[in-house]
């Protein structure tokens, strides 16, 4: 694939001085301070502004779900891809107080979705009516999985046109956390069972039955860990190859793309492994309470700034941090610099 | 003082069964649900309503800043004093996205305050100018800490009238980690060396000097741990005192008061140790990278759920949760349930 611009160093640096000037304790908002500095990095304008947000939900059923690996049925996916578009989803409701415009992705829903809503209409990008069961075949080709991808990539130039100037990611996908643990093992050279959770609650045998149907699908596709596309085909899923391919969109346009939860940190390391240095344009928001969450992050060397045990998905987490951005940047913007308040400054301005 | 009211338990339960009902995974929202459900109890009310907010801003000086424990003059608390009525600090910038109202109190800056703005107009509620140095006496006589606390209880009542549902709290006033640290000491049982830290960037040389200060004032006060206005008053502050009332007020009127850092943590271990019970009327909302902030919120038994190194004062912290707390609520408040949505209830409910 392409290769990554790196951040602008220059906007960085511009960030990183104002920050240094205005009158509050040196590093005072801590991760959200380097946030912003990154962010200027990332579009080359210290002028950071992020008015304009949006949160891209990438929908899609998985065949393994056939395995028993989930609680509920895949129908579930189709009902809440149509609460998306009726605006009445948990991350719609979030995203409102938020003001990030929901975008709400078919890539691959087993189901026609008629009947959807207007509020947030539904973007019709379907490559194929969910994945096949990795537990007997090949999850995708390898054609389906780039034309998933370029859903992705497509959506970041799409919004970057209307103005939004930051992304949330999100998924809805029965059966996902599955598919996530899958890759997270591949691609992280880890054992299933330490990277596997229990999603929203299985029991300790549905879990034992989750972790050995992931043993299997690897030990049959043998998926090759320096092929991220190879993984994500053979054992991902179609919403991990869109939010793949949001990220890399990122990358591309100079958009920073949020990270959600377990489901996207694993769509972001698939991005970071094809496409090395995308994870500069990456922000994370929350560690989830699945167990390989944390792992995943800290593969990509982001920081989150929210620990509340969230397990939603949805894109909530990374909805959530969005108003937390926002302040940081309503600072870095608006705060005087101590010369303009009459205070002296000291090298390392303390409140305390 | 006064026994505190346990929370309502049925609402309390009320709460957790809305949350239970509602269409998405179960505690997906983690520590914010629980946040929701304690909101309930405080209030005696399941309908969790938290549009209306406010930070109430305790501004202080500290007589120990003569002994050079800190990097900025006392003359900088009057200036960040001012800065908050003119709505130009950090925290009203963030406090305006969050859609709080700032409520500054001088309650014993050692400053005439003349020449303040009326974007948020100064409570003017002072003791004193300033504490004594505790390095070579009491801080404050008994009648004077109880008055600050008084200011404290008041401000909740009054804030509860004008229809107020959750407060956060903030602080300002040089030398007030000093003050801080020193108190955490005693009500902790540490020693200073392991409740002190460097402020917003004191050297390691300061740093010494800053310890050796706690650890000089506790061996001539002696003050005793059993006894909370004690402590506050021999080597504490008119900061910590006014928000120490804070957070009685809120277990006194059933408000929600939110725990900013390190300072306003020490103020609510206070506060729980005055009156058994008051922590159940807190919310905790960050980490600080003070390193007490975190032992001071597991002594109270309160979850954080942001931690982003932040270490600004001003109630920037209990401001930055005000949005999370929001769309929790939001969730809470609008979200269909399962029978509505038309969607199974399982028993269980997992998207993944």
């Amino acid at each position: 694939m392409t290769e990554v611009k790196k951040p602008d160093r220059k906007a960085m640096e511009a960030a990183s001085y104002r920050w240094n000037h205005i009158a509050k304790p040196l590093h005072g908002l801590g991760v959200l301070e380097e946030d912003i500095i990154r962010i200027a990095g990332m579009t080359g304008d210290p002028d950071v502004d992020l008015e304009k947000k949006a949160v891209v939900i990438m929908c899609a059923d998985n065949g393994v779900v056939e395995e028993g690996v989930s609680q509920t049925g895949q129908e579930v996916t189709a009902a809440v891809t149509r609460n998306f578009t009726n605006g009445n989803a948990s991350v719609c409701i979030m995203a409102e107080r938020a003001g990030a415009q929901v975008v709400p992705v078919d890539v691959g829903v087993a189901d026609s979705l008629e009947g959807c809503g207007r509020v947030y209409p539904l973007r019709s990008c379907k490559i194929m009516a969910g994945t096949r069961n990795f537990a007997k075949e090949e999850a995708m080709t390898e054609a389906e999985a780039r034309a998933a991808v370029q859903v992705g990539i497509g959506q970041v130039r799409h919004l970057k046109e209307t103005g939004v100037r930051i992304i949330a990611t999100g998924e809805m996908g029965i059966g996902n956390t599955t598919s996530s643990s899958a890759v997270a093992s591949v691609l992280l050279g880890k054992e299933a069972a330490e990277v596997t959770g229990r999603g929203a609650g299985l029991s300790d045998e549905a879990l034992e039955r989750k972790i050995h149907v992931i043993e299997k699908a690897i030990a049959l596709h043998r998926p090759d860990w320096r092929d991220p596309l190879d993984v994500i085909r053979k054992v991902g899923g179609l919403d991990i190859a869109g939010l793949a391919g949001v990220f890399l969109g990122g990358a591309m346009y100079g958009v920073p793309i949020v990270v959600d939860g377990f489901i996207s940190a694993v769509a972001a390391l698939t991005a970071e492994r094809l496409c090395p240095g995308c994870a500069d344009y990456m922000i994370a928001s929350h560690v989830s309470a699945e167990p390989a969450g944390e792992m995943v992050l800290n593969a990509l060397g982001l920081k989150p700034v929210i620990r509340a045990g969230m397990c939603l998905g949805e894109g909530t987490g990374a909805v959530a941090v969005l108003p937390l951005l926002q302040m940081a940047a309503d600072v870095y913007r608006r705060m005087s610099t101590f010369q303009e308040n009459d205070i002296e400054e000291y090298e390392e301005f303390s409140h305390a």
